[in-house]
């Protein structure tokens, strides 16, 4: 996702296992602001929701889900060069 | 998810295509109490969220999103008989 603007508060998800992007997030809850968020689109949403979960009922139970917010994204398709829609989420995790 | 409550507002997102669940949506919405509830768990979860936008962006853009929770569910896993914890998604679209 090298179109978008590289937020040093914002983990994307993408298709590493899922601990790299818990790591991620809570090296970045410690340093930073004391929030981070996460965002995924298409299938790598699923993974998303699990470094959530995974962050907030396992390893730092007082970083809580603040607010989750989907959406839609145009991107283009590798394939066809046309556009495509693809479904994003957002998750802001916040100690 | 046979052991989870029915409720007839309550859409379960699963494995089939996502315009199946897109019309069930949109059906019980102007049958029922112009709310739906969509849920999914595991890897049916950017499904889920393709549903809600397809339905709010495209199909009914009097719909809109209303609640996102994400939560983790205990499932028995089929292959070792232990439990495994999995992601689940639930979004609460009303007119």
């Amino acid at each position: 996702m090298a179109e978008e603007q590289r937020d040093p508060n914002t983990i994307y998800v993408g298709k590493k296992p899922v601990m790299n992007y818990v790591l991620a997030c809570l090296t970045q809850v410690q340093n930073g602001n004391g929030a981070v968020t996460v965002k995924a689109r298409g299938m790598a949403i699923s993974r998303a929701v699990d470094v959530a979960q995974i962050i907030t009922k396992r390893f730092a139970t007082d970083i809580t889900v603040k607010r989750i917010s989907i959406n839609t994204e145009q991107v283009k398709s590798m394939v066809t060069g046309g556009m495509s829609n693809v479904s994003s989420i957002e998750i802001v995790l916040q100690k």
